[in-house]
């Protein structure tokens, strides 16, 4: 470590993204991106502002953004925040709303940037066991905390808490943030944004990376009262006034006005999903009940570390953790038809 | 303040952006933003990345900007940082390098998002006064201290601090981080990146917003020691691994490649700063020296908050700081001839 070091940085232990080959040729379900590209409204609108425009900074609040996001979950512009990607406005919540001394709360099984952010930011945290079937048991979140996270569905393993489950750990945790990060659930789930006026303690945070087909664009979203808000404003206010570029904002915007499109393409994942699920079965695999654009899958007889060096070997990538509990399942992406195929054919191969 | 805040957030006082205003009409002259727009190469660029692909990732360490820094600057692509603007690439550096108890040092007059930084770390610091002339006098950094930061040319005086002294405060703080932000070091002044190699305490960061025209596109960079790069790395790596996206990694190389448009586009708003400066001096101003792409200017005989509201009911913007010291100064961006036209006019009217 350097001396010019802020002390803390020598025990960062940063997130490690999945893998982004260079080489093009690689099926590519590792990351859960959409197999579809974004809708041609949203190229559309990007090409309409790109010109001699971004000589001048963009809309530091992002207003027409927020206002877009509003009317289509029926909330106020006041109780919507925008960010560069979720991860960011996620490391905005857990500094302006998890710094609270008790320990925030996330399931052993989830979302592994939640560990790193509390270290950036020196947060205390407990990791709550999955049950048997790695599901999320909202009775054991119901101890001191000074807040609660997680993905619904959830990740890795694409389980979905349903509403009356979350009604019910904002009720137990009244005077603790909880955070429902929503990346998957256009894929199956129903929105915690409907409970947002009926719970000051809820925050819902949603990406565009993944149902919108904006994972490079690097957009971002938190819906919930309009105090929980401000405190991400603050603290985004404090950090970087423009997080979001004029290309887009603009995207953004015609991505979410582009109902037709977007409901046409999750539609077509969530029954490539099912298919995906059948043949997986067909090949010995165990699977996990998805709600997300991945399903989470262990072969009884394989070791999964071998099953994806192997996959890799064939061209096909999927994502393996090396962590206790899950270290025998592969987080495979649902592709498109093609994609899909191709993994069949790889795995029939690795398992004749 | 809610009870579900972290408790720092309620001390916050963010920083307030220069206005964009709404009605396109006005003349702009209070963000430095350049006049022109960006190379018509970068528009190009961004045109040919911008399709289906959106729909993946961005590279998270944005390696081919890097390495077109890197040899734009003569340095290897491990001295260099990527960010969503210069303004989150500063957030990352107070962060990951100047919590080490002992006050940050920077110019009383000078960029007003530095204490904003400090609010939002924790980091104590001091302000230490421009002398008669608001230059920057280094004798007066020779002191204990847990970093220095400083603008070169400073913001907004728009004065220009020689290498020579630059090297002067590097050998007095070889204990410290000395980071000098270049955010408008090519509209007349000479980077300190060729002291890096000499200097493992340097930090330098510049802005694609202003030179480049590309305030709208949110890139800014670092150059530095790779042992400083490593600490920003494991920061941003903690914080969002992907913070440029695929249309500002396309469009930031390009503008880097385009070396004639670039220098085309500077020497025509350091020549309109030149009579700029000869025009406010005719009209009875005061200007300071001035190596950026704005001036600073008092008036004798007139109250600069006056001058800013009857230029903006004229149709003319500049920026006005409430801040002892400078409140009887304004400062006005370099615009193109209409704009810089326009801003006479309404000056000639105002001192009429």
């Amino acid at each position: 470590m350097s001396k010019f070091w802020s002390p803390f940085v020598k025990d960062l232990v940063p997130y490690v993204p999945g893998e982004q080959p260079k080489m093009s040729r690689l099926v590519k379900l590792n990351t859960n991106e959409n197999p579809y590209g974004p809708s041609p409204k949203v190229l559309e609108a990007i090409r309409a502002e790109l010109g001699d425009d971004l000589r001048l900074y963009p809309d530091p609040n992002g207003e027409r953004l927020k206002q877009t996001v509003a009317d289509y979950y029926g909330v106020q512009p006041a109780q919507v925040f925008v960010g560069n990607g979720s991860d960011e406005v996620l490391a905005h919540v857990f500094h302006a709303l998890f710094q609270h001394g008790q320990p925030l709360l996330f399931p052993d099984i989830s979302y592994s940037f939640y560990p790193v952010y509390c270290g950036l930011y020196g947060i205390p945290f407990e990791a709550v066991p999955l049950d048997a079937q790695f599901r999320i048991a909202v009775a054991d979140y119901a101890r001191p905390n000074g807040g609660i996270i997680f993905p619904n569905p959830n990740a890795p393993t694409g389980c979905l808490l349903p509403l009356a489950a979350i009604r019910q750990l904002l009720e137990d945790n009244g005077d603790s943030v909880v955070v429902v990060d929503e990346a998957y659930i256009d894929f199956g789930g129903e929105s915690a944004i409907s409970l947002v006026d009926e719970y000051p303690n809820l925050l819902v945070t949603q990406t565009l990376s993944k149902s919108r087909s904006l994972a490079g664009l690097r957009v971002g979203l938190a819906v919930g009262n309009a105090e929980l808000i401000e405190a991400l404003e603050r603290v985004k206010n404090s950090f970087n006034s423009y997080p979001l570029d004029r290309l887009a904002l603009a995207g953004a915007v015609a991505a979410f006005e582009d109902q037709d499109y977007f409901e046409q393409t999750c539609q077509t994942v969530v029954a490539s999903r099912e298919q995906l699920v059948v043949d997986l079965q067909d090949l010995g695999f165990e699977v996990l009940p998805s709600a997300a654009n991945f399903v989470f899958a262990r072969h009884p007889q394989r070791d999964a570390a071998e099953l994806a060096a192997g996959l890799r070997e064939r061209g096909v990538i999927v994502r393996h953790f090396k962590q206790e509990r899950i270290s025998q399942f592969l987080r495979i992406t649902v592709g498109d038809a093609e994609q899909n195929m191709a993994l069949q054919e790889a795995l029939g191969e690795l398992l004749a």
